[in-house]
């Protein structure tokens, strides 16, 4: 009986995409779906290539050589454990389960401990790229069992998307590493889709561009510094027509944004480790409040829009190219500077510059700016922040009129910029030596004394604030 | 032998001041602490009132009257799990446990839930005021158990601080409803820190004020319709001399601010609730932002500052008494969202007049601003959002420009505004009725096949975008 190299549960678009990836590398592959039509799909879009699939978990497993690699692409949660307490006595010692959809890092660390105590091999992957990465190359970030890391090895470097000939795929690190990465990842794109989100707003609302500007104007971005997969899709959206009305299809989609949950994880996380991303929360957040909608339209009826003009146009696109740019960078540093301090609390031994590495093919947020932070973490792996980077600061040091001339007159025409505008205070605050922070503490010891440090004595003081003096 | 009226379990500073303050008004209390000499300070404040306590915990218990009513003030987590259980045994059907400690909300459900299965009492309160309120009147939030509430009800009222003769407690609602809501006022204080913090920053770096100076604007900004507890703290600040040097103390204090967790409670729950706190949001970050001194050091060599130069100083000043004024509406604002939203998803049935009143006295974020969101609420309870109140709106309106034109100037001398710029772009996306969150439905239909919704037709809806169209 033949005997597959590898099998997919879930074949849904990400897992049947991945599949038909890996038959076209000429891999002997196979998939099991508990919904028939998903297999009828996987059997219909892979004809050509004979893949076939199964509709008995038994038979799916049985069908598989040894040690066994399985592949899960089911919706992260509870999904996931029953998937894995249904496969686990169908198993053999040595057999490996990889997890690839968004699972929360915290389930992959439980499950990776209850796994480590079985003698099955467990790991979690995350995968970017959506539908088309995942059918024509995605980046992959595969963390936790390194043994299970080199038997998949040689088939995650086949499909994986590459980038002058090198694959978007390296071992990320041990434990939950893969997944922890992965949701960064989506940290950065929800901060850099807000930012598209607002540049889009400016343009439309203080510039008056029509779409057809818009879209101009984000495919010349395209074509600059600025390349990028979302600045592309962003520049395409502009001119997609609707067909059932001819109209611009972008002008009749809700202004709600929903969102499945990585932004918020990223965010919230962060606060664990104390670490600061607020352009990413600012992301989240207004995810949150688009979806406020009648109670915007109400507060849209009680307070006055303050008038926009531009004095000088043609400088001020200059000035929104720069502070799109900056902001970017802000993103990519936000979240950057979370994995290094994820690194050091959880142990997962993160390379940057190897993630900057596969971030530049097959993923979301892959951008031609990655090939600079990838310079910048080569040179300098043990970097603690972006901004220390010499190549780095030059490029901000330009933009730096423009992302404040963007934020005051958008902030004057009563433009909603949450994103921009976190971008530069978060920068403003985190080169400046001296914070006004030093009032929280007196504030914090005044009326909870809760002590405080002073700049010219090492230790721990509390003053008697009430008491006359 | 004699029996007291209450016993307190954990004699630290809020602890003690509690007990002392229920002397005052005459009840027979007693208290319990592991550390003697916790105690001994216990018993050496109280000397004139005969207030005593025990070292022993049973001989604690023995001593009180039954039902007994137990109030604990230990440190948040585990150790209030570990006082419950070493409490069980010694106690009788219908005593009582009043969780009086900043407990995470879902801390204080779990042990609802579980003392519910037995015949104890149990019920988590929530206390501001610190160790002033402790003493003399604080607000207080209690939750939970109502028969305990009851039972409660006499003292808590006695000892409260008083508004217009009336006390700052109240019944706040079921299960950990007590603890829900004093998180939240503590990530509204967040707010409020900050943005002193700030406005403390832009006297000192925008317009050239030295501590005197900024001591006579916050004290003239108490005077007026600001007045509040924590600006007479904040003004207080600045004329507080060093006993050591004879120096300002402020300008001896380390600005690196610590926190103890309810800001990052506040924010992290908020985003489980999918409801935008992005002030509170950004003071937590800007907490975690000024730990990074090391860093900021080094970048602010690295970065020039912008010039600062302020056009009409006297303007500005009046300006910024308008934004401080915008974003402390903003951050209540906030506030009181997240509360609607917890109290739906959380069925807490919180009554938003009752916590604006009785927030009004005792705790640290009493503000004479609060008598018209207790008026706003008392008007209309459904009130999805202040913002919606008349009166509120009307005093928003008046201090537009003025935070326009502070964030505008403060972004343009590089100074870092986190919480203003985000009070003021938070509202800007919520007045505005069309936001461009259109494009990351259109985004996220295009790379991931997330579907989106339209503004012309009903329904869930996915586009071909990479087709030629």
């Amino acid at each position: 009986m033949k005997k597959y190299t590898l099998g997919m549960i879930g074949l849904g678009t990400m897992g049947r995409n991945l599949l038909l990836n890996m038959a076209d590398h000429g891999f002997d592959v196979t998939g099991y779906d508990k919904d028939p039509k998903m297999l009828a799909k996987l059997e219909e879009d892979g004809k050509e290539k004979n893949l076939k699939g199964h509709a008995s978990l038994e038979e799916f497993v049985q069908s598989l050589e040894l040690p066994r690699r399985i592949v899960l692409l089911v919706p992260a949660g509870p999904i996931v454990d029953s998937v894995i307490a249904e496969l686990q006595p169908l198993l053999e010692a040595g057999d490996m389960i990889i997890d690839s959809g968004n699972s929360h890092f915290t389930d992959t660390s439980r499950r990776a401990e209850d796994l480590s105590k079985t003698n099955i091999h467990f790991f979690g992957m995350g995968i970017s790229g959506g539908e088309e990465g995942a059918r024509f190359g995605p980046s992959m970030m595969p963390g936790g069992d390194k043994e299970a890391y080199s038997a998949m090895k040689e088939i995650l470097e086949a499909v994986s998307a590459k980038v002058n000939g090198e694959p978007c795929v390296t071992y990320i690190g041990p434990g939950a590493a893969g997944h922890f990465v992965k949701m960064v990842h989506n940290g950065i794109e929800y901060a850099m889709m807000q930012l598209l989100a607002e540049g889009y707003d400016i343009m439309k609302n203080s510039l008056g561009y029509n779409n057809e500007q818009i879209e101009e104007t984000f495919k010349s971005w395209n074509a600059g510094r600025m390349k990028s997969f979302l600045m592309e899709v962003t520049a395409d959206v502009f001119k997609f027509k609707d067909e059932k009305t001819g109209k611009l299809l972008i002008d009749l989609i809700k202004d709600e944004a929903k969102s499945k949950g990585t932004g918020k994880w990223t965010s919230q996380v962060s606060m664990d480790l104390y670490l600061p991303i607020p352009t990413i929360n600012e992301a989240v957040s207004t995810r949150d409040l688009s979806k406020l909608k009648k109670l915007r339209v109400a507060l849209a009826k009680a307070f006055e829009k303050p008038e926009a003009k531009i004095e000088n146009p043609e400088q001020f696109i200059v000035d929104l190219e720069n502070a799109m740019y900056f902001a970017m960078i802000v993103s990519y540093a936000q979240g950057l500077h979370l994995l290094t301090q994820a690194s050091e609390s959880y142990k997962y031994e993160l390379k940057l510059d190897e993630i900057a590495k596969i971030w530049r093919g097959g993923c979301i947020i892959r951008a031609e700016l990655l090939q600079d932070i990838y310079a910048a973490y080569q040179a300098k792996p043990e970097l603690e922040h972006l901004f220390e980077d010499k190549n780095i600061q030059q490029k901000i040091a330009g933009t730096l009129s423009g992302i404040r001339n963007v934020c005051s007159t958008a902030i004057n025409h009563g433009i909603g910029i949450p994103a921009f505008a976190s971008a530069l205070t978060y920068f403003d605050s985190l080169r400046t030596a001296n914070l006004p922070s030093n009032l929280t503490q007196a504030q914090r010891d005044f009326f909870g004394a809760h002590t405080f440090e002073r700049t010219d004595e090492e230790g721990i003081f509390h003053a008697n604030w009430n008491a006359e003096n």
